[in-house]
Parts: C-alpha cells; sequence; structure tokens
C-alpha cells in the first residue's frame, strides 16, 4: 500500500524517479486485441516533454519508451504492457545544493520525514518526471475509449489573472490546443498568457495557473454510487499530480453562492439536430446519445458537468485543476538545512515557469485513466440474460 | 469494484438506502485494544441527524447504532466491527411522484441509466442518508486518531456570499463549532448565516457554501509519494460525499494568480514558545511538532496547507469542500418522465435548505477516515531493526 | 487488511463471532436484476446448519437471514446487500472453561498471540459460525452462475479410511448428496461413514475426511494468467474454511508418481452425442461445450481438473479438500494456560465428530465465490468493438 | 484484475513473457533502509537458473537483472523496486510447430479460449520464464525476512515414488540442499532421485514429485483470522506457479484418516535448552520462541504444520506442493489444431525432465513474499500506546 498504483480494472504501476537509472510502467488489465506501438505512445509524450518552448524547461529528456510485454504481433495479447523509459539527461551537478537543504514548496523535507532519508538528485520520486509513465499510460487509455467514442482533451484555462473564455468546451480541438506553446486554444488570451509567461521568467519567478478538462462521449451510467464515485475518482486522479492544490467539476467552487434554484440543471429531450450552443464551461450543451437504459436525455444547461449522484449523465464531463506556482524559482530563498539551521537556498537546474503548458497531457492522461477504468468496471457489473 | 469500500488498512464498507430497513457499515482493520462502546459513535451521529434545528430537515431518524460485533468486553477486539442503523422513518407517500419522473439534480437519472432501474423511494443508495455509515466510522477513526494527539474539526466557511473570516483554524473549538445552528466558528457570521438560510427556505429554495476542515497533530510523513498521496485521497474522500463539487487544500485555487515568490511558504526552526497566530485559513501557524526523522521543523506560513509532495509536513492540514444547493427544493420544476416526455415535478419530502450544518460531522469523519488509514500505513512501512 | 473481505469484482465482507451478538455479510458487486429474496438463501444455510442429525452438533442456531439492502422489488439493484444472522443461541456456560486454558488444535493461543487478548466465549472469529455468511453469499452466487449454466455442487469424498468410489463425479445430483446425512452420494459408503462416525463419536473422538467439489458448465477462459490463476483462488478459497489442511484439484498428489505421458490429457475434439464415461474422479469426461474463441474441444481424460495453466478448460472443475477432525473433542487433553502453565482440559460443548457433513456446503459455497468473481472478471476485460 | 499483483503491502507486480524483450518486476511497499544490491538477488536467480545441470533445461538465460528504481546509494528509498530482465536466448525456430496445434498439459489451448489469440512462441505469460521475477522479488523478502530472524527454506521431498525422509526439517541448511543437482538434503534419496530423472529422460518422459517447504522464525500472530489466513495465502502463492496441482501443510491429507484425538498438538512449556528432535517433517519439534502477547509456548508436536485458525503459533511453518511431471516431452502426442481436427504434435525445445529441482527457488520466493506481506500486516494494526 505505498500507493504506486492507481486503478482497479486498468490497473497502472509506476517506478522511477527523475535521476535514476529510468522511468518503468506496468499497465494491467489491458484488454487484448488493441492495436498498440510505440508509435501510440509518442504524441502525447511528446506534449509533456521539456524543452518543447522557452516557456518549459529545455532539460532534454527523449523520452522514448521500450514496450518489454504485453504486445503481440502490433495487437495487445491480454498480459500486462510493460514500458521503461531511460533517463537520458542525468547533469548531477545541478542538484548538488539541495542535498542537505530543503527546498520551499518542495518535497525535500516531507521525503526525509516520512523516510529517514531520501534521493537528494532531483525531485526523486516526488519529480514530475514520473508523469512520464502517467502519460504514457494515459495515451492506452485514450486509444481504449476512442473505441467507445469518448474524448479526452484539456487546455490551459488560466494563467496568472488571465482566463480564457471558452464559449463550448466541447467544441475545443486538438489542433487549437497545440497552437500555441501555452495550450490555450482562445489564440488572443494565449498571446497574453505566452508574454505573462515571459515576464515572470525575466522576473525570476513562476506563476499559477487552471486547466480545464473535458470528457466528450461519455455514457451515462459511469461511476459507483458511493465511495467510487465518478467525481470522487477523478478528483483523486488530479491531485494525485504534482502542483495542483484543487479540483472542481461542473459549478465547482462557484455553487457555494448559487441557489439550488439556478444550479440545478433541468432534464430535457434532446432535440433535432440540436446544435449545442453553451455560453461558458460549466453551461455547455452536450451533442446527443443514447443511453442503454432509459430514454435519450439531455440537460438544457451542464452546471453539474456531466455527473449527477458520482455517475456519468451522458453530458459532458467538464473538470478544472488548479496548478501551483512552480516551487523551483532563481531566486535565493530562505529555508533550513538538514540539521535545522536557518540557511539559504537557490536552487538551480532548468525550471518551467508555469507548469501548465505541460500539465494538460498529464491531466487528460489521469483523465483517461479514471474513464477507462469505470468503463470496464461497468462491463463486469451486467448481469447474465 | 461497485465501491463501497474506503480505505486500505482502516477499510469502511457501507451498505444500505435511505427508505429500506436500515444501513449497515462493517469497520475492517481497527487495531485491537481500543475502549469502544455506543456512546462513542452517538455525539457525531446526533450533529449528523436531521431535525436538530428549523435549518435542518425535520425527518425524524433515530440514528440508534447496534454494535454487532468487534468489541468485546468495551475493547476493540481486532475483527470487523458490524454497526446496523434500523431506518425508523419511511413515509413512503412522501416520494411516490418520483418514482416515474426524474429530480433535477439528482441521481435518478443517472441511477436508471446505469441499473435499467432504481429504488424510487427516495435517494436511495445516492441518498445523504448513507453517510450516517460514514459518521459512525468516522467516529472510531477519530477515537484512534486521538491516541496519536491528531484532531479533526470542520466549520461552515462559507454560506452563499457569507464568509466567515477564521483567524487561526487551529484554534476552533469544536465548542465554538457547535454553538450556533448553522456550524460557523464567528458568531456574527453564523448569525448571517442562520438569517440567510431562513430566507432561502421561505423563498422555498436553498443555496450552497464551503465547509473548512482542520486536522491539528498530524505527524509529518503521513501519505505516499505517488498516487496516494494525502492530498489526493482527501480530495477523493470528500468528493464521494453527495454535493461535493470541489476540493482544494492550503491556498488552494488560490494559487492560479499566484507567484511562486509568494506562494512558497519559508521553512524555518520552531520558535522556543511559539505562539501561532495566522491572518487566515492558508497562512495559520502550526504548533511546534517532533518529526520522527530530520529536525524539528515548521514553515513561516501554511499556504501548503499542511501538505508537500502530497506528504504531510506537520502543519496543519487545512482543505475545503464546496457544497452545492440542495438539489430538492419546494418548487415546480421542470424536467422529464422516465418515457423522455417533458413534464414538471415538485419534490415533497422535508429537505434541507442548505446542506452545510449536517456537512460537517460527514466531512469531518472523511477527513478522519483518510488519515487514520494513512496512520497505519505509515507504521507498516517501517524497517525492522 | 484484516482479511475479512473476499473477491475482486464479487466481494463479500464478514463480520462477527460465535457468541456476540450475529454475523453480518455485505456482498458487493452483485450485478442488478437478480430475482433474490431469503429464500434463496435458506436451502444451503439449512444444509450448513448445525443440528441436522446425530452427526453433526445439536447446537440450534436458527440461522434466518435478514435482508437489510440490495434488493428492491425482489430484484437486486445493484447496491450492496447485507444480510445479518442474530445468534439465538449463546449459552455462556459450555465454554468457560477455556477462558484461561488453550484449547489443542483451537486458535485461542494464536489469538492472544496476534491481539493480547481474546473472545473467549467460543470459537469467537475463528468459530465455523462465520462461515453463515459465507453460506449465505454463496447461495447469491450459485443463482448468478446458474444463469451461466454452471453448477457446483460438493459431497463427502473420504471418511478416515473410507473412500466413496464415484464413476461420473459430474453425474453426482444433490438429491444423491443430500439422501443421506453424511452427504456422500454413494449409499453403501455413506452407510459405513454413518456407521465409522457413531463410533467415533461413541469413542468420544472425533475424525478427518475429504470433500470433492465439482464445478460443471464452467466457459474455457476463466482465471488469470499469473498470480490469479484460478486453481490459486481456488485453493485460497478452500484453505480460508476451518480446518482445511491440503487442496488439490484433478490428479492432486498423486501427479508426485506420475510421468507426464500418463498424466497429460489428450485433446480431442467433441464425439458427436457424447456419452460422458469416467472411471473417476480425475478421469471423467465433460460434456461439450462451445468457447467463445478457437474450436469446440474436449480432453479424453480430465487429471488436469478443468484447468490448464490455471485457466479453465470447459471440462469439469474437480477439486479436494482435506479436512482435519475436529478439535473439541469430549476428552481430558493436556495443555497449558495462558500462564503458560501445564494443566488438563476438558471441552464443553456440542461439536460435530466428524466435520465433513457440514462442510459440503461451505465449500460449495467458497467455489462458487471464485467462480462468479472470476465469471466478472472475464467479462470486464473484452475489446469495445 | 488481471491478476499480475501478488500481495498486499508488499506488493508484486510482474510483466513479460517467454519469448519477448524481457521480463519486468515491481515490487511496491518495501521499506526504506534495506541494503540492497543486484548481488542479493543473484543466488536465488542462479538456483532458478535453467541449464545448471543435466537434470534441468539447457536453455541459456543469463538473467542478469538491472534495478531501475528503489535503491539509492545502496539502500532501498521506500520507492517501488523495478528491475528488468531482457531475454537473452530467443531461438524462434524451435517453438514453430505449437502455433496452430495445442500442447497437452499446456495452456495454449485455455489462452487461445481467453484472448482469442495467444503468444505462440512459446509458454508466453504462462511460461515459468515469468518466475525469475518471482524469485528476485522473493530475495528482497528474504532479505527482510531475515531481519526478523524467519528463514524459509525448500527441499525436493520426493520425486516419482522416492521420498526423501527428513526427521527434523527444522535442521536441513541450504548448503546440504545446494549439494546435489536435484535439491534433497537426503544424499541417499538424492541419488537415487537424481538417477530416476535421469532415466526418464532417457525415456524421453517426465517425473512430478514434492517439495517441502519450511519457515523457522516466524513469530506467534501472523496472519488473518477469516479469510486472509496464512494457510490460505500460502496455498494460492504456491498454486499460483506453474505445475503446482496441490497443497498441505502440517499433517496435511493425511489428516483424513487421522482421530482428533492422535492429530491435536499438545501445548507445552519451554523446555530449557531444548534440543528438537521429531521424526518426519509433521512432527518437528520448533525451538523456543518469545511471542509478544502471553505466554512462551510451544507444541509437543508439529502436526498443525505451524498454523492455528490460519495464524501463525511460533512453530515451524511446514507445507508442501505437488509438481506435475512436465508436460512438453520429447515424444509425439495425439492433440488437436486450432480448427479443432486431431493431429499429432512434437513439442521441441529443451524441458527439464522432472520440475522439481528448479521449483524450490520459486517456492521459496512465494513462502517468502507471503511471509513478508504479513508481517508487515501484523505491524500496521497495532495500537498506539
Amino acid at each position: 500500500m505505498a500507493g504506486n498504483t492507481f486503478g482497479t480494472l486498468f490497473r497502472v504501476t509506476t517506478a522511477g524517479v527523475s535521476h535514476g537509472p529510468g522511468n518503468v510502467v506496468i499497465i494491467d488489465g489491458c484488454p487484448a486485441g488493441l492495436e498498440l506501438s510505440v508509435d501510440d505512445l509518442l504524441p502525447d509524450l511528446r506534449r509533456r516533454r521539456p524543452g518543447q518552448s522557452k516557456l518549459t524547461t529545455q532539460r532534454d529528456e527523449q523520452d522514448l519508451p521500450e514496450i518489454w510485454s504485453g504486445v503481440f504481433e502490433g495487437k495487445t495479447d491480454g498480459t500486462p504492457i510493460a514500458i521503461t523509459f531511460r533517463n537520458s539527461d542525468q547533469r548531477s551537478g545541478d542538484y548538488g545544493d539541495i542535498k542537505d537543504k530543503y527546498r520551499p514548496g518542495h518535497a525535500d523535507f516531507t521525503f526525509d520525514a516520512k523516510y529517514g532519508f531520501r534521493d537528494y538528485r532531483g525531485g526523486g520520486r516526488s519529480s514530475a518526471r514520473e508523469t512520464v509513465s502517467r502519460v504514457a499510460a494515459g495515451a492506452v487509455a485514450k486509444k481504449l475509449l476512442a473505441r467507445d467514442g469518448i474524448r479526452v482533451l484539456g487546455y490551459v484555462k488560466q494563467v496568472g489573472p488571465l482566463v480564457a473564455h471558452v464559449p463550448d468546451p466541447t467544441a475545443v480541438t486538438l489542433e487549437q490546443v497545440e497552437a500555441t506553446p501555452v495550450r490555450c486554444p482562445v489564440p488572443e488570451t494565449a498571446a497574453q498568457m505566452v508574454q505573462l509567461i515571459d515576464d515572470v521568467r525575466m522576473d525570476r519567478d513562476s506563476i499559477g495557473g487552471v486547466c480545464e478538462l473535458v470528457a466528450t462521449g461519455v455514457p451515462a451510467g459511469l461511476g459507483e454510487p458511493v465511495f467510487d464515485k465518478l467525481k470522487a475518482d477523478l478528483a483523486k486522479a488530479l491531485l494525485s499530480l504534482p502542483a495542483v492544490t484543487g479540483f472542481e467539476y461542473g459549478a465547482g467552487f462557484a455553487v457555494a453562492t448559487m441557489r439550488g434554484s439556478a444550479n440545478n440543471d433541468v432534464f430535457a429531450p434532446p432535440e433535432a439536430h440540436e446544435s449545442p450552443v453553451a455560453p461558458d464551461a460549466a453551461d455547455c450543451n452536450a451533442t446527443v446519445w443514447e443511453p442503454k437504459h432509459g430514454p435519450r436525455v439531455r440537460t438544457e444547461s451542464n452546471r453539474h458537468g456531466g455527473m449527477l449522484g458520482g455517475i456519468s449523465s451522458g453530458m459532458p464531463i467538464v473538470c478544472r485543476a488548479a496548478i501551483k506556482p512552480t516551487s523551483s524559482i532563481p531566486r535565493t530563498q530562505r529555508t533550513i538545512d538538514r540539521d535545522g539551521r536557518p540557511t539559504e537556498i537557490l536552487v538551480k537546474g532548468r525550471h518551467d515557469p508555469c507548469l501548465l503548458p505541460r500539465f494538460v497531457p498529464m491531466g487528460e492522461a489521469m483523465v483517461a485513466l479514471v474513464l477507462v477504468d469505470h468503463l470496464l468496471r461497468a462491463r463486469s457489473s451486467k448481469l447474465s440474460s
């Protein structure tokens, strides 16, 4: 129960640290027969990779996956898929100063408190380097989901005070997201964000933001009624990523000031040739879908973010994660050393001034892992006829 | 994997619906030797109970627990603790109208979509009635935590636009929380909240809010580095409760607009006779603590909410959950029936106009369950000397 | 991880001891829509019940189940099924002597060693009383399996030196098993067993035996290739029952003296109107079945007990459990007390002189739980088309 | 739930097939601070390796492990340990014939039935090649157990009709076991076994046997009362290995013919300077041990195999596994092809005529994994003082 496995039926176990030999992931529970090769993993791995632009750290990981098992003659064979990533860039000198000092905002101290010592060559196991495994697993999950018409897409919703106005989250395309280095699909806001991040970087500081994640095509009925509500598993999935400090779905924290009469979404029959028009994230319409049980239904708004009682409603799933500003900033900060004495630290190395652009594929991966897991779970609970 | 069990080492399994014979919980993994009786469960069960004030529904559940097992001669004996609650008040007539119509904001439709039919006598398994089991289990968890000096306390932070200013979350007492029916420890704000909720009720509407949860005395080192980060398990725990639409800890969503230089908490040695004074939730100081490994450490502020890298830092854990306005409002609302035809529905029955007051013990229970689980997990991972 | 839950998708959690208020079981993961009532549980509960004949203890438990949840309008509704059994017969005086002495063959000492104290009113949690929960859950599992044409049946194969010769295990009927109090389907052997057990009882002693369990109609493909082999899960299931000291399937321990050329079963196409004739347990033919993948296949013999590589082959699953003689015998035995001093003990109370007859429904229940779990698991792993 | 993970707190996840790129294992839950290097893994890996003698297949796997993570500066760091084994010897031509035919006794057919196709280059995932991962994990487990004075040792007890008489299983040493290629500690029997296996090999056949596994130094109190009894987890562990068809502990199947008065082991106080003398496996005396709770206790005999009520008693744990004769024999056998047509098959390749010698380290590994898991579980369930 050291917490390195995620999921119940589609299970992902990861190992590896930022500055060790490499990272390893075993994906257990992928059904047999899915066409799969390294090429399926590369696009999202590239999106996660450092060094894509001046907005992201220039650390040059090749992130080249090797598939050790689970694929036979181009298809998954039902046995576990093991993938390794050899760490190629381990400039040990860059991190030497943190051996005996606790970087503010980092897990240096808590690892010491937990284990008695730690891998001081970098973030170790708490580094975002570990997410290379998640993104690879997420790529497999996305390919499975695509067979059921489910798509997961994320984008940067907010950086600092700059909030992107996305009229219909379900209409955003991968191309729009990838069109700018900041992964915000609204070009004007994206340009402002790029400028802001560059300013922050010049100021030797960092900045936080919000990532919005949207899943379309999710059938009604995914999620379990009590502890494993879909919203609960999504929250855990996203909070398990480094730097995430908050999660909300649908109207989210805005519900605090709302009245029930304004928050409840009205159920309605689907319109013919319905064209979804939604003013903003929490109000998007969905395309029409066909549930296995009950009538065809839509809601006139989507403040419920696609989940009612923790179970998918068939409307788009819309959720958001808050990401804190990078803890590593190229400034001298006060801290203490391992002996508890006050000191100063200047964290070297190359660090993203804003984590948001590279967070997008990580967030998508976690959402995809949750959805594919619940899809398999839903399948297992059917009664034989 | 139908999701009715929570926790890994301290495992809680619940069964039961709102209008069936009763609710059942099995608590597995409670160490032997803890003094335990029904009396230990009653205080929190009373806090959760409907009918405490005009702010809460008048449904009169006795919530009287019966312990079937796991306690011998007044102490837990290491075997699973089974507790039942017989449902005493099942006025079936009250819910008849929802049999064939989907209540907006409720899980009626998603249950139909998932299972093909549903227990239409009320919320069924999605009802907050199920939380009676969680609160009982949480009471056991709290008693275990108390042995380690850990306290979990929640209070209402916000109702509608009214936000309580709590200078030091760790200084709030249970007595302060229980002093008002709205469970807000700031008397003036509490009075305003009571008035607002009463206004909303008179307006046949409901209102949302935010609950803040604080755990003090948590040693550094709880939480697992990757998927089972303490923050991730807390997020799942709270989002698994009905009506919760968001989770944040420490600075939470406010990090989006912050810079790293402002967000990072500075590590510092503990001061002698330090008196914690903190301006607000995310900035509270902690009392000094002694980690098992490494030096005695505090942070000068607590924007990290007591968790770094998903592992407890020894500072107070501070998190918040957003709760939506009660979906059941005594108004006619548009919806559709099970055949997909537009109709109207007037939800009868007695419903809280604001869920916040009764949410407090539920939220505390879930936080306590997470903490005790990670406490046991931490214990299991020690090396023999 | 206190081990009170069994199964992965069809999960059974039990609580309760022999002399406490009662026993509780929560069945999680039963698909919605199965017709279920107390009447479905009673037949197997009656078979497990003490006091059926002079072969079994006269302790008079009513074993009347109460279903608290999970069934709505006569059908399972997808939510967890909680069932309680109130202990009706708690003559505390019968067990007083064991409070401070360790009964030979019992778990008194090991419970003390594990927990520091124990419920001394009887076997406590290690008593076979707990199996009332398993048998109830097994009855639900059997009903689910029946929808897929799978039948699980056990019988007494051996008592002391008396071994029943069963030409075709798959041809044994429930009626044959229930025709004699010893649950051996071969009348002559059954009569001898009854006599032997009566002799043993008169001799104030007890006797061991072997139970054979047969599952027919199991489709090929159940079981997971590595750790969760079907044979492994069956072994665990049966060894988790009290008094079981061994497990084997197919040829079992007899393989030790066999050569590969004699042990390998030959694959063959199914014959038309094939009439299965098998000399004995490990050699029975199966009825013809239709796998989802690959050709229709049978093996000419069944020394592999219906499992190859830990995965069901479509041939009947045949396994056996060794059950030790009842540890409680009405004789004075040497032992020590809780202070480690030598003493003598005379275990009072009513105890079966042979556990085998009542073991049959317990063994069936565990086999059924394993099969239904793997059936649901197999379902979850299909690729969407 | 595809079953590629074993254990609850000390969790082992494996991936890889016999003829793919390699095998991968992730060990999660190893406490931090254990000195560990590749050298700790090599001895048991060598014992498992093919080609050690003419008794074992000459397939030349180097079995050289690479540790990717979880070890920092020579010690485990609390994060998951990933180890890979690159498959070095993949003569694909050897296995070509089995692509379209089902080998008797193998999992070819059941894999086809389960997945619709299979890796036909060898045993694939059902090959004993996968046990390289288990043996590596077992070596880590053994090293952890050694810190608590627990030793696990196995040996060949029986090959065909030849049964080794081992007066005191706890007195057997690793040196004795390794002294002969057949891993039987009784030299005369070992010589006969070697001759028998050679005869069988010359006869182009194979032979089965029994492996006995002994754990000494196990403290009383390991194992959970109900489903996760220590005996149940050991049974699952051993049956999860290829070719195992039976499990028994202590007196095992011999209990069937025993009376309670003869089977019950008498509790006794430990003698001063006690010298254990035991006639045979199920009757060995134990060295004296000190439980955490209750008095110092031994039993005068050990027919209970060190477990009472599924919980360790402090006496040596003694169990046995039946291993079938190698299914691959260099003879033409009748079978069918993938189209269901009768045909013949001659399985090529190099195969052990008797699996027993190489089984010993595999069996030890599984026993060690179970014990270390329960050791960690026991630790987690203590009450804070």
